[in-house]
């Protein structure tokens, strides 16, 4: 390790060599066969939801994109990482790559000639459904595998652990809190994430000054102790703050004792506020049965003429525990003498940990799959033969269509032929991808609508996309929310979304599937 | 969003403002009432290991100082920073910063005036252990939480994970492979951290670059596909990459079919390369049922001459499985005819998603707690009350000794007050951080050798630390861990291993409790 200086970590990862190392040695292998510069098409997709264990999602929300395109605008074979390249040695200590590939990456190595499609950040998405198509030189298209796949799993896995956290929530507004836990600098990715996906705001300062909303915090216990170290007390930490926060006091009231000391303190320093003109925001709950405290701190601060005040709660929040808070205080508040809808109404959670490192299931299973290839002027679909059949990708060129029902719902995401027209069909069949035994026929009068999902990004390099607001992202989330039924948006064991071949896109799996298997048996 | 251009948000991690909102408004309370020149010291360390569910770690490898010193070592408040937080306004439009404070950050806002200690790199740590310790201006040190835990929480986390990995694959080669399916950015950290804590390299080009390492990896899927899909066969794949590398020739066998294409394939392959006075160095498997196909290819090698071709296993892998994998070979491979060990000794690993991402714990729940204050010239120990007595953080400023038996076997870490000896008692007291009911005593003739673990890093801003290299931490952990009980290393259901508090530091800590705990119930 480079003692002391030299570039950081963090700084590597912005750079063409932010890849794996076979995705170089195999571009090699095409460039010596004359491959290099032939056209090539690979399909983004994941192939199941997250599972979380005790609970598991029924919908992902995509996310990424604009993360992914603004490395693709910086990185660029430099001469320092073609000079590294050089320097690499195989095992009898011959140069691993030779002049001509490298001379090459120098004039060619970049994504001029690289077309990309996507389906939209913000849009809520399945399994086995293109998410981004790469097309372009077989040699640059592979090696950007790995970079992509580094920049659309995380985000879309974090997008979609937001989403079920807002909505295990109720609306009630959701702080992003999780950036001294988050896997590293994945922490402002991950942050930007959760943005998309259901958080409202960030603690993370850089992030929040990245897309534009104002980072939210207020103190920690910190404070509390330094003021009681030196012989004050909470109340004077309290009061400290309000002095330099009038308008924005919120006050964390679990360092010493919530209910008898921290609650009684900060009310105290309200009344003051108060009485200065001020209107007090609110207190933070950390520790302790939240629910309870919840309902307790709501009924004092109800005494206390505070209706408005807000009460954040943070600690290890997740979905599941943020539905057993409200359960609990839908239980409690009533014979605490308090309406739950006035507790659950003020409401605020401070997610960090469970929300940034999607706790339970810390990594989407995003894949880059070969699909077509050029041959002689034509496309030629590609397939993969897999011992499981859910990992066998579907061959070609395709497009997504979601169809919607006559309740205006999304009933199915289908993939066809990219020449198929799937609105002048009279009836569609939706052929389940892997069991044949499976279809299901549509009449076009049982189709209210049908939307074409991928849209053009890139046309060789250039960018022929406007990349939308986060507010436009986060409208098109709600948007597509709106349009999922409510079994699928569940938290626990969600109903499965339909996600289908259409009879062309499955003829040609299946053709293609038979003429793999025939000369395998034969060993090349 | 911005759209389209600006500061990506891999960059913004590298600046100052990678910090809580909370931490800066923290600042601002102390600058507003004269304490944040005041001199402070926060502990850094984890709670307890990580728990995986079905298996939990019963130690840690410490990592990630020398990404935090590089951060540190660039983060400033510069004008733009400043600017940005000028702009930022409260609930009532006005600045949320005031001048005052935004000019003494501008003047003072650096690591100037921190001096830090930490327990090196590639060691072995445990809960509760100061495994960094800052001291210096307030403000600056509350500023620095965040970032702090950032870096080493992830680190730690993974290096951990890399050493139970390569424990339970038994010294084999361990590959790191996991950049597709890293959270993000995070990709470079955790591999750092995978090469301190076991890992042998990494496919990461960027990352191996950084830390000098070769990359490794020979090819994927796709480019077995690629030629199939233009009418050739796997065969004219294998013999395309030998060609390229005639020397570094390791094939990928399960594209169509591992014991019916692939390994035949293969072997022809080798065999061509080896009338040419090649060596080639071996196969992957990436899918299937890796111990039964691992017998079988080190049988059909073995048959056709080539008992030195490595085996890399892949798909998924992580300590259990790995270990699985093993206890199978030994059990089929004499059944199939060949010895366990002529197997599990070509064996390779390559790990990515569940190590890159500490599956099963995600996060290190390493926290920065306040234990000291200057007052008066003095320094005052600072407490936390909290409902769980394992929170209650140990208070001022501590040495760490780590006590050898007469084994020459770690048998407890001792936190005692830091002007204590230990090395010159005839008799230590080690006490239970928590429970008042146990306690240890250790004669002087039963220590064998007493070691402090933490180290100075920065006095008042400046790096007083040689940074070690690669090579230097790895022999640190094999040291640490050739001196930790089997029982510690285990896998599953580890033993606790004990860390104490001195008899000076148990009373300090009581004494604060109780002090803290007599006027709350005045409620301030």
């Amino acid at each position: 390790m480079a003692r002391g200086c030299g570039a950081s970590v963090i700084e590597a990862a912005t750079g063409i060599l932010y890849t794996d190392l076979y995705q170089l040695t195999m571009a090699q292998v095409y460039y010596c066969t004359g491959l290099h510069e032939r056209k090539a098409q690979f399909d983004h997709f994941f192939r199941s939801y997250p599972n979380y264990g005790a609970h598991q999602a029924g919908y992902c929300v995509n996310a990424g994109l604009e993360s992914l395109l603004q490395w693709m605008s910086r990185a660029r074979f430099r001469q320092e990482d073609l000079e590294y390249l050089r320097s690499l040695r195989g095992v009898t200590g011959r140069p691993l790559f030779q002049e001509g590939f490298l001379r090459w990456l120098e004039r060619h190595g970049d994504w001029a000639g690289l077309s990309l499609w996507a389906i939209p950040e913000g849009r809520i998405v399945h399994p086995h459904v293109p998410l981004t198509v790469v097309q372009g030189p077989l040699a640059m298209a592979q090696i950007l595998e790995t970079p992509l796949l580094n920049h659309l799993n995380y985000q879309t896995l974090v997008a979609t652990k937001a989403c079920r956290i807002r909505e295990s929530g109720r609306g009630r507004p959701l702080l992003e809190f999780g950036l001294r836990r988050a896997q590293g600098a994945a922490a402002n990715a991950g942050a930007r994430a959760a943005l998309i996906g259901g958080a409202d705001f960030t603690s993370n300062v850089a992030l929040s000054q990245l897309v534009g909303l104002p980072p939210k915090g207020t103190h920690a216990h910190s404070m509390v102790q330094v003021f009681i170290s030196l012989g004050e007390s909470e109340l004077d930490a309290f009061r400290a703050f309000a002095e330099v926060y009038p308008d924005d006091c919120l006050l964390l009231v679990d360092t010493v004792n919530t209910l008898e000391s921290g609650l009684p303190n900060a009310i105290k320093v309200f009344e003051e506020l108060r009485r200065k003109g001020h209107r007090p925001l609110g207190i933070r709950l950390d520790s302790g049965d939240l629910a309870y405290l919840a309902v307790q701190a709501a009924k004092m601060l109800d005494q206390a003429g505070f209706r408005d005040a807000a009460i954040v709660l943070s600690n290890e929040l997740d979905e599941l525990v943020i539905w057993q808070i409200l359960t609990q205080i839908e239980d409690e508040a009533t014979r605490a003498g308090v309406e739950p809808e006035s507790v659950i109404g003020r409401l605020v959670y401070g997610v960090g940990t469970r929300l940034i490192t999607s706790e339970g299931a810390a990594a989407l299973n995003g894949v880059y799959k070969l699909v077509a290839v050029e041959h002689n002027g034509a496309w030629v679909p590609a397939i993969k033969i897999s011992e499981t059949p859910e990992k066998t990708p579907n061959p070609g060129h395709k497009a997504v269509w979601r169809l919607y029902d006559s309740r205006g719902q999304a009933t199915a995401d289908l993939l066809c032929l990219a020449e198929e027209d799937p609105t002048q069909a009279p009836e569609l069949v939706l052929r389940h991808p892997m069991d044949h035994t499976k279809l299901r026929r549509l009449r076009r009068e049982e189709i209210s609508g049908m939307e074409q999902l991928l849209v053009p990004i890139l046309r060789e390099g250039e960018l022929i996309y406007e990349l939308p607001s986060l507010e436009e992202m986060r409208a098109q989330r709600l948007a597509d929310l709106e349009r999922l039924d409510a079994g699928v948006r569940r938290i626990v064991n969600p109903h499965v979304y339909h996600v289908s071949l259409s009879e062309r896109l499955w003829n040609l799996k299946q053709e293609l599937l038979a003429r793999m298997r025939a000369p395998a048996s034969g060993a090349g």
